[in-house]
């Protein structure tokens, strides 16, 4: 059991590993150091098994292990913040979506003999904020865990352990390798729901159809997506634009091609399209990351 | 009551008609014209309470109200078969998603002095076929009946009153602007889908990646979309072709304005394209096409 966890931002992510830390006695003590005034309210309602500090300094230098949950255009101003209170002993991760340029901002500011070792869990929600967490949000979902080639690996070693015992299922890969693969399997798919909401909003004002109330055919699924946190998924397509770009080129080229075969009645073709992808979907399910429970839409 | 109800084509949106038609007691009979051998076995085995016939021409005559419920590639062909056993007293609708094309198709062969009154529940999901019909599915969801200048009022009212029965809520709209509508909301939206799921498939094959098991942060809400029947949705996307033609330039010219955000890191623009974006959803919800229960995946 470690003695005291240091939460840097208590949003969705932070307060659901506060949870799990305390219901499985991961720990002692959870600090927990929040920017914004509405969510120190929201933790203290809701009585949170915490302490909440109000300098991080105070916490710093206490915590066996340190976790950055806040927005990834955060993490520099904190580490100048806290880098002379940091010990190489000190296990300090985060949960940011996209890793390369992260690790470039951590090597450039971080203070020297210090380790930084990086994890993202594969879990949230379109909700954000410490009354939305829940204990088993990790439950049974990846986190990866980056290995890249200067990872301290008794650090890492610790951390898989730390996020094996909050539930999840971990895997190893670099930096480099995770940022293409959820420039695809997420960034992508985030960026195409705000997308097409703009898009139904934009047909809406020059066609001035009240359309949304029949967003029960498509448009619905993709409006949930599209109501995510600003901020977390900014940063996101900022730090990740090298691959979303290489993401969207690919995705426009094949939109075309599916406009061409739709515009030039191509049968064969189209229906190769619209069933090849069932077997993405038979993927899905047989590897547990969905039920095949049908969706009627949700009353 | 009515006498007798004709569904042609027991599929998952036929199959429910037929239990909501029983159930309700809208009618006395249902005759169901069923083209697949394995799902005529389907029904039999679910002894869905209908009479199965081989021959159309034996119930048409016999039927007060005729739904179509086969992909709309299947009109022409059945419209040619009953056209001879078809009167003006009778009933006649579908539940296509496509209204323009296939109102010229049913001009162009349905027999003189014959009316047709179209129909566009607004109700599925990704699965087919009769097993997963089921009652309820029209329950509170949007019925759009078409009224175009040709529609003969009194069947437009009786077929109104039907499909409230069932359970929809109805309203009223032209072939065109329905095609607009929905081009947007529910065309747009599944093309997307697909092409996602297609680009997240070359991506791998391409980088020789394992990535569908990281699909929870994203893709798998598409790969639930994109397990849709392809011919359904095969005939849609050539029915609409046109609306569906300029709803995907719309949504790549507002791709391309986001990626030159991505890559001029325009902070203003991109954080007001990302929190717009909200207003919709507060407006789905509002509006009880979804309800507001956050997502976290479905275990």
């Amino acid at each position: 059991m470690m003695k005291n966890v240091l939460i840097i931002g208590c949003g969705l992510l932070g307060s659901s590993l506060l949870r799990k830390i305390i219901k499985k006695k991961i720990a002692k003590k959870v600090f927990v150091f929040e920017k914004l005034k509405k969510n120190i309210t929201k933790i203290k309602k809701l009585k949170l098994p915490c302490v909440i500090v109000k300098k991080l300094e105070d916490a710093v230098s206490k915590s066996d292990l340190i976790i950055f949950c806040t927005p990834m255009s955060e993490y520099k101003k904190i580490i100048l913040k806290i880098n002379k209170y940091l010990m190489p002993r000190q296990i300090i991760t985060d949960v940011g979506s996209s890793k390369l340029k992260s690790a470039a901002i951590i090597k450039k500011n971080l203070k020297k003999k210090i380790f930084w070792t990086s994890s993202h869990p594969i879990a949230g929600s379109e909700v954000s904020g410490p009354e939305h967490g829940k204990e088993n949000l990790f439950e049974n979902k990846w986190c990866i865990l980056i290995k890249d080639k200067k990872t301290n690996s008794i650090h890492l070693k610790k951390l898989n352990s730390f996020w094996k015992k909050i539930g999840s299922k971990t895997t190893f890969m670099d930096s480099e390798k995770h940022d293409k693969i959820f420039s695809i399997t997420s960034h992508l798919p985030h960026l195409i729901a705000y997308n097409l909401v703009k898009s139904a909003q934009d047909f809406e004002k020059k066609q001035k159809y009240d359309l949304i109330k029949y967003s029960a055919g498509g448009l619905r699924d993709f409006s949930r997506i599209a109501a995510s946190n600003e901020i977390m998924w900014r940063d996101i397509f900022f730090d990740n634009r090298k691959n979303v770009s290489k993401a969207i080129d690919l995705f426009i080229k094949n939109l075309k091609e599916f406009k061409n075969d739709i515009n030039s009645k191509k049968n064969k073709s189209i229906l190769n399209k619209l069933s090849q992808t069932k077997k993405v979907r038979s993927k899905i399910i047989k590897l547990k990351q969905d039920t095949n429970k049908p969706d009627f839409g949700r009353n």
